[in-house]
Formats: structure tokens, C-alpha cells, sequence
């Protein structure tokens, strides 16, 4: 039985081959299958172009097709050296191997360092692509010479491959990236600003507004209350919450005032449990349920800084819960359930929760943990959501559930944490008094249901390729008047529906009608409304909606209440 | 005609003898006349207390009873230095005096170094006060040593000095440092977290969304959009737009990132300006309106930081209008009339407008300048504001027009500032395309309403001495249950009220009712519910009105009614 990753190597292998012949100085380093198929790293004078891959898979084509045999030979540490003597790359990495004998496979002439296996002939790969050539640096490290990687993928049918390569068209049409430009949503200024710095443009900004808005109505009305901290903190507060211990490599470099060292926070925790510590906390007052959204500072190497997915900046949709012992329970459940709720209500129905239980070393007692955990696992039961228990992977402090939320192209994200803490209570002297007046501890819940805005908002985009439901789209409608003579009518609809709540833009360039129908298209946005000499006389308009082909007329008042209808999210 | 400086002087020297005379080992400093009265420094062993204040008027009271003359005396510096020899800082003072004579004043036995001039005799005061003791550093610098300050006044008559008295002791119970901590709306954590950042409570948070909502609802009435930028950015973009070379000193300490150098934002327009030169603007997209609520921190003197009026880190109610020359006017008249509207919004009514025109050193040109004061000076005088002209008082880029309000108690505060700009522009090189295709520069607007939410928000704790109007109350409803029979009839009140959108409390604690009402009175709530079995009976809520007395029986239709006709802020 043929495995796909042994496959997919083989198929390395042939495309090694192929450079090789076709780009003789090219150096070979190290070319493994991965999880969509494959990639393999050269040295080469000029990096590779589309014109290159297509040449090469050509070339492979010739390799496929005189079906030639991968051979298993094992050499000496010294032969190993003298048959790779042009590749300095392989030469590194020979010298590294413990083992006496150093195994090579070898097809026609190509010949390359190898644990394998490998299939038995060129001629059994018949469905493989090219896919793109990128920079990469030998070993990762920035420090190291940058090579030139082309990936490429390979499959048994030819079913599956055309299947791949449309999902990964639609991947690459979605990408929030592109999406983020062409939509005028957000920019990123390396140069000027910096990486991982996101900018919200206008259009950007109202979907986040909204998002903001619907997140603090829904949070209010489960309890929650808001706070606001500060970006900055002395040094010392990071010390007492541990994160300049255990944090300290995402952390920025500290900033001198007066004398005194502060830094960029990149958690809200330790700023809530001031607030917490302002006032003598009653059991009656817990569980306070506090919620921020907090712009954090994260440091992440700007090799791996990538759009809105991975960046330095980003505002967590936080909240930290104070309860009782006997109040977890309830707590964890409905954080589980308001998470849900929220995801639905973006139009996401499939989650996958991960379910992290105690490990060697903890903090708290072993009771304590338990029922975290159970009452973890009972939410998640009762909400019938399949999950899968990590045993022993959460951190020293608490157990922990993760959600992962499927995209429509079956993508899994993961946004949603719930961590119980038993430790910042501890480190931070947290404690409300009882009925009796003793003092007790209360238990922390860190969640974070989008997780960051910023990633959530990509997410966003990628799952609706930028074509967001009425509720979140930046422009709702856009009215197109025929000719000048229904500018002034257009303007009364614009007024109209702007008095009603309702985002509009009127398009009255001096540009012919599909011109305009073209761009507003384009736009994305959810409904374009033509009116022209019949409308403004029946006084109504002729409703494209997007997506879709035929036009309807109807009156302002029944569009009004057909947007107003979707102007909520459905959970 | 004696003037009160003069008066004012004549007491702080006979608040010094009596100070001698009770503590013979303190040494004088300075004791001039201030704005709302005087003051002397005193080197001494400990603080004085309130205690020592009243022994200290004691004292004074004798020496204005033996009706002592003020005499005039002249000697040359030796002398001085004789007169002085056991007063260190006059010793200081003469020694730095260009003068060959030095002045002295003395009355009985008390003599001090004083330019004068002086009243007559001791006897003319009659109506002082010694206000409080803090501790002051000689010279105001840090580096010197702390000395123990006392601030008195006087007036010429009682009245005047009561009117006084009264308004300080307003003045003091609305302090918003005291009631911010009185009613949990904010903190700061000196020594934890670092002076000057605000942390806001649950309740001081529900203000500030309340305000936010506000802000942003009338910004998008008024054809804003709105950005949101990120609190660093690499130092370069900060040289680019001069504020590294203007406004150092009151930026924070660079952090490094990778070998670069970044800065916390203290302004948000270069932010902007990047998303503005991310698309070719065409003269048909002005004006641009982008308003962001921009939390910018900037270095003060830990000494000058004063509760929310100076901090480190604020929120600025910011917005950057991008427009054609021909579109200033409207733009200049637009903002003017929306701040005035803001404000009255919050029950404000008395405005004071100062235009700052051309300084010597200016860019642009003079037409642009004329045009751009013309378009202030027109839009104040359309509003039928007072104001006054600070002739060449602008900075270098532009004219501005400044808003003062007065609270309640008469106080003038500054928040609102429009800046005309041609200065940016220019340096980052923005351009717009005419219809003819060719490049045009914008003009630039920076403006704040608010100027900083958390300065406004200590403006309107002391304005409502912390009774906000019910639409922005943090708590709109308190429901009191008379026995524990009515809680469930209470819960049911509440939940009706929340789901009105209304803010509401049950406070259903094992005490007296009484202490309940006192408890709700204190937390300055607009509306008490109290629900007795007569009530439940009759579904109905026995309504207190804060500042009220009476009681008023209604259903809770008319309350909710009632409520929602307050819910939103008049203007």
C-alpha cells in the first residue's frame, strides 16, 4: 500500500532531478513532503519564476516517463562526503549524522542523501502541480543565506488533485490580505511604521465597530461589565503577575520614565486584578464578570508576522470572571455557551472543542482541579459539541477548553480559550470575605472569545470572501440615479435610509450605469439600488442584491424593512 | 485705594510673624500674593497640621489687634546679609539681587526681605483664612528640599471672603478625585502600575461608552468615519512629521524592536496620514473625515500629573478633516458647530472662542492663512460666541480657534481646539488629483472636542458634582424590595427595566430599608424603585427622584416612559 507521503517525497526527488538538470549550479539542501505536498529548498543564483515551474514540470514529465527505478544504497561517512562533494548543504548535514552508513536513493542520475522510502519508479507519479517558488532561509534562521523553495503537491487521482487545486484557488481568492486592500480595509506600514502594525481604514473600521458593538450588547446582556487600562505598566507589575518570568521573551523592551522601567502590556489580567484590589469584594459581589477590549503588544519576529493572522498589536476581546468555588460551574458553562452563541451569530456551526486537563506540576489542589475540569466537560457535553481531552496539557495553573471554529472551506481556526487560573489569585493576594467575614480566594477565568480582533476579523473575511452579510457590511446599499436628472431623487433615498440607521452611498460620477453597476459590484456590497425616470415617477427603485441576477422593484419602505430585518445577526 | 494684591501680601507677612513667633526654629522662604490669595513657604522640623493652622490665625488675630505700622527700610547688601544671617534662603535670594540696596519691610519685631509696597498697618485685615498646608520644593525643583507651604487669604470684606469659602468648599466636594473614588468610577496605581494612567471601574466605564456612543453617533450624522491606529510606530515616521524634532520632550523613551526604534504614539494625525496614502485621492473624495478615539501617551512630571486633568496616557476624541482650499469654510463652520453642540449636550452653555492668528515665522502662504482665519473669525461670529483675537498667537502651521467652557461653579476649562494644518501636508508630500488630472495639496484639520475623555470626564464629575443626568448615569434605576417578600416582584421590575435597555440595580440586602435608600442616595442613582406589598398589589413603584422629597406612586409603564424621554442628551 502506497502512503501519499512517501509519494509526495518521491515526487521531490523527481523535481530535485529536473532542477538539477535544468539549473546545473543550483546546490541542493533539503526537500521533505509536507502536509499538502511537498517542497524542496535550492541555492541558486536568481530566485525561480512561474516561467521556471513550468519548465520544470515539463522536465519532470521526462523523468516520469522513462520510469526510472529509486535505488536504496548505503554509503561510508567518507563516500557519503565524496559523492555529495558539490553540495555543500547535503556535506553539513552528513557531518552531522551519528550513524556509520549515510543511505542515498538514487533515480536515473540523480542521486540524494535519504532515509526514505521511496516508490518504486518515477512512472507511478502521474498527478503532481507545481505550485510556487518562495524565499526560504537554510535551517530557518534569518542568520543563515537565503535559498529558493518551490512547493509543489502530487496525488493518486486526478479527482483529488483538481479538488486541491480549486480549494486552493478559492483559499488564495479569499485571502484577507488581497481582500484587505482591494476593499479598502486595513493596511499594514512596514517601512514606515513598522510590521504587524495594523492601520483600520474607514471601511474597515465600521465592520469592527459593529462587531464591537454587538460583542458589548451581548456581554451586557450576559452580566458582563467593561473596563478600560492603560497600554503601559511599570516593570514590577509584570514581576508580581509572573509574566516577566514566564512571558518575557513576547514581551517588548522596556521603556525609561524617570528612571523607573515600563513596558507595553501584552495581557490585560494583571490591570484588572488592580481594579479588583480597590475595594474590599463581598461574596456577595462576585462573580463580576469583566470584560475589555484590550489592545495588546506581543513580540513576534517579523519573519513570522503574516496580515492580520499573526502581528505585534491586536485587541483581545478579554474578560476575566472573579467567582466563588461553587460559582464555577455555572460560569465556565455559560462562557462556553455565550462563545457559541457569538460564533453562530458570525455564521460559523462548526466547532471542535480541545479539552486541556491537569499536568505533572500544578498549582491549587487536586479538588479544585478536578471540579474545573468536570465542570469544563459537563458544559461541553451538554452543549454536544464533540471534543477531545488533552490529558495533561494545560498549563500549571488551571485547566483550559479551546475552541477551533470551521470556515466554509472547512478550515479550522482557533479563536475561543477558557482558562481557569488558580495561581494569579495567589500571586496577586486576591480574596473576597464571607458570609462569616473570613477571607477566601477567589478563582480567575481568563477568556477571550474572538480571541483577537484582529486575527477574528481575517478570519472573517476569508470566510466570506469579503462579501459580508447586510448586518457587517461597511456600505448596506449603494444608489445608482440613471442619469443627472434623478440625482436629486437619489439623494432623497440617500437621506431616507442614512435617517433610518441604514449605510449608504450614492454613486453619481459621470460614468455610464454599468459602469457603475460594475464597480458597486465590485464593492461587494449587499444591495445596489438603480433608480431612474420610472422609479423616481412610481416612486420606488429596482433592487439588485448581490449574488444574484434579477432585479426587483419595489418601494423604499419594503427595502427598509427587508435590510432592517437582516440588520441583526442570527445566532 | 488699596489693591488686593498689596492686602493680600501685607497678610501673608503677618501669617510669617506669627509662624516665627509660635516656631521660632522655621526659616522663611517666599510668601507671595497668588491668584485667590497667598502664600509662605517655611523650612521646619515637621508638617504643619490643621491644628497648627488655627494657632497660627490665633496668632494673627493678636498682632492685627496692636495695629502695628508696615515700615520701609532700605540696607546695602552686607547688612543685609547681617539683618538675614539666620534666614539661609533670604541669604540665597540677597545674594543673587543685582541691586545695591535691598528692601526690607518690617512690622513689630518681624522683618522680611520685600520689595513691597505694603498696607499701612496691621490692622486693616479683618477677613482672612488660612486654607491648607502642602509640602513644596524651594524653587519648585525637585533636586532642592522640601518645604512646608501654608495658603491663606483675605478679602476686604466678610462677604467676600464667605462667597469664597462657600464656592472653595463646592469646589472641594465635587473634587473628582474624591468623588471618582467615592462613587468607583476610576483608579490610579501610582506605585503598582505608574502615575498618571487611569483605570476605569465598571461604572466610570459604562460613562465613558455612554460618551463614546454619543461621540460617534453625532460624528456619523456629521459624515465622519472612523479609524483605528496602533499606539507605536517606528521613530522615523515621527521625524518625518517633526514631532521628534518639536515635541521630544514629551514623547516616551524609544523601545527597540529588532534593532529599530519605536515610540508610543503622543498624536494620532501621522497615523492617518499613512491611511491616506495608501489610495490616490481624487478631488472628488474630499473632504475626508476620519475621527478615531486615539489613546496617545505623552511624558509629564510625575510632580505636575493630577488625577484625570493631567496624566500620562489619554484618550483623544481626535479626528484629521483632508479638504480642498475651496471646502476650508464649510469644514472650519461644520466642527465649530458640532463641538458647540456637544457640549450642550452635557449642560453646557457658556463658551469662550480664542482665534490665534499669523505669527511672525509661518508656512504657507499669507492668501491661505487670511482665508483660513477669515473662515474661524466667520463661523464664531455666525454662532454669536464671545471671543477674543490672540494676534499672532498661532504655531507656525496654521491658524486654530480654541473653546473654553465654564462649569457650573464658573470655571473656564479648555477642551476644543481646531488647527488649521498647511504644515503636514507639505512633509509627508499628501496630494489629491483635480479633475484635470493635476496634483493639488490638501489642507489639513486637526481637531478635538472633548480634547482628552479623560480630562472631560473629570470636567463633568465636578460640572454634575457626580449626580449625572439619568442618560448617562451608570445606574439609572436602584429597585428596593421593602421585605424579602417583594424580591421576587423586585426581579421581575428588573428584568422589564433591562430588557427596556435600561440601567438598573436591585438592592435586596438583609438591612433596613432606610439604609438601603441612604446607601442609593449616596451613590447619587437618579431614580430609587421601592416595591412594597401595596405596590406588588397594585403593580405599581413607589418612585424617589434624587434631590427630590417627595414620593411618587406610578406604574412601571409610566416610569418606563418617563426614563426613556431622558435617554438622550439635550442640546
Amino acid at each position: 500500500m502506497l502512503d501519499l507521503e512517501t509519494f509526495r517525497h518521491s515526487t521531490s526527488h523527481i523535481m530535485a532531478d529536473a532542477v538539477k538538470q535544468l539549473f546545473p549550479a543550483s546546490k541542493l539542501a533539503i526537500g521533505p513532503a509536507i502536509e499538502d505536498g511537498f517542497y524542496y529548498d535550492f541555492d541558486t543564483e536568481k530566485p525561480f519564476f512561474q516561467d521556471d515551474l513550468i519548465k520544470i514540470e515539463q522536465k519532470m514529465a521526462e523523468i516520469i516517463k522513462e520510469n526510472l527505478p529509486f535505488e536504496r544504497t548505503e554509503y561510508s561517512h567518507q563516500k557519503a562526503e565524496d559523492v555529495m562533494k558539490d553540495e555543500p548543504y547535503k556535506i553539513e548535514l552528513i557531518r552531522e549524522l551519528p550513524d556509520d552508513k549515510v543511505t542515498f536513493y538514487k533515480h536515473g542520475d540523480f542521486i540524494d542523501m535519504c532515509r526514505g522510502p521511496h516508490i518504486e519508479r518515477t512512472g507511478l507519479v502521474k498527478h503532481y502541480k507545481l505550485l510556487s517558488a518562495t524565499g526560504a532561509y537554510w535551517r530557518g534562521s534569518e542568520k543563515n543565506k537565503m535559498l529558493q523553495r518551490i512547493y509543489g503537491t502530487a496525488f493518486f487521482t486526478k479527482e483529488e488533485l483538481d479538488a486541491f487545486l480549486a480549494h486552493r484557488e478559492e483559499v488564495k481568492k479569499r485571502d484577507h490580505r488581497i481582500l484587505g486592500e482591494d476593499l479598502d480595509l486595513f493596511s499594514i506600514h512596514q517601512e514606515e511604521a513598522g510590521p504587524g502594525l495594523i492601520y483600520w481604514h474607514p471601511k474597515g473600521a465600521t465592520i469592527r465597530q459593529l462587531i464591537e458593538d454587538f460583542w458589548k450588547s451581548e456581554h451586557r446582556k450576559s452580566g458582563y461589565q467593561f473596563i478600560y487600562s492603560p497600554h503601559i505598566a511599570k516593570i514590577n507589575l509584570w514581576k508580581t503577575s509572573g509574566h516577566w518570568d514566564f512571558y518575557k521573551e513576547y514581551m517588548f523592551s522596556p521603556m525609561d520614565i524617570e528612571g523607573q522601567n515600563y513596558i507595553l502590556k501584552p495581557m490585560n489580567c494583571p490591570g484588572h486584578i488592580l481594579v479588583y484590589k480597590t475595594r474590599v469584594r463581598s461574596y456577595r459581589d462576585l462573580p463580576l464578570r469583566w470584560a475589555e477590549l484590550g489592545t495588546v503588544y506581543r513580540y513576534e519576529r517579523s519573519g513570522v508576522i503574516q496580515g492580520l493572522l499573526r502581528v505585534r498589536g491586536f485587541t483581545q476581546d478579554d474578560a476575566h470572571i472573579f467567582c466563588r468555588i461553587d460559582q464555577l460551574h455555572k460560569e465556565i458553562m455559560d462562557v462556553i455557551k455565550l462563545a457559541i452563541h457569538i460564533f453562530r451569530s458570525f455564521g460559523f456551526s462548526d466547532f471542535k472543542i480541545r479539552l486541556s486537563t491537569r499536568p505533572a506540576h500544578y498549582v491549587g489542589t487536586i479538588e479544585r482541579w478536578d471540579m474545573a475540569t468536570d465542570a469544563l466537560r459537563q458544559a461541553v457535553e451538554s452543549l454536544n459539541i464533540p471534543y477531545e481531552t488533552a490529558q495533561g496539557e494545560a498549563v500549571f495553573y488551571g485547566p483550559k477548553a479551546d475552541i477551533d471554529i470551521r470556515d466554509c472551506l472547512g478550515r479550522a481556526w482557533q479563536c475561543f480559550t477558557v482558562q481557569v487560573d488558580f495561581n494569579l489569585p495567589e500571586r496577586f493576594d486576591l480574596y473576597y470575605s464571607a458570609k462569616d467575614g473570613t477571607r477566601h480566594r477567589p478563582i480567575m477565568l481568563h477568556r477571550a472569545l474572538m480571541g483577537s480582533l484582529e486575527r477574528f476579523f481575517a478570519i472573517l473575511i476569508e470566510h466570506y470572501a469579503g462579501a459580508f452579510p447586510s448586518w457587517l457590511a461597511p456600505t448596506q446599499a449603494i444608489i445608482l440615479p440613471v442619469t443627472p436628472e434623478q440625482i436629486e431623487y437619489a439623494k432623497k433615498t440617500y437621506s431616507e435610509l442614512l435617517s433610518k440607521g441604514i449605510r449608504a452611498e450614492i454613486d453619481s460620477r459621470d460614468e455610464r450605469l454599468s459602469e457603475r453597476i460594475k464597480d458597486a459590484s465590485l464593492s461587494k456590497c449587499p444591495y445596489i439600488l438603480v433608480v431612474g425616470e420610472k422609479e423616481e415617477k412610481e416612486q420606488t427603485i429596482a433592487l439588485r442584491q448581490r449574488a444574484k441576477k434579477d432585479i426587483t422593484t419595489i418601494s423604499l419602505d419594503d427595502f427598509i424593512k427587508l435590510i432592517k430585518q437582516e440588520n441583526n445577526p442570527k445566532d
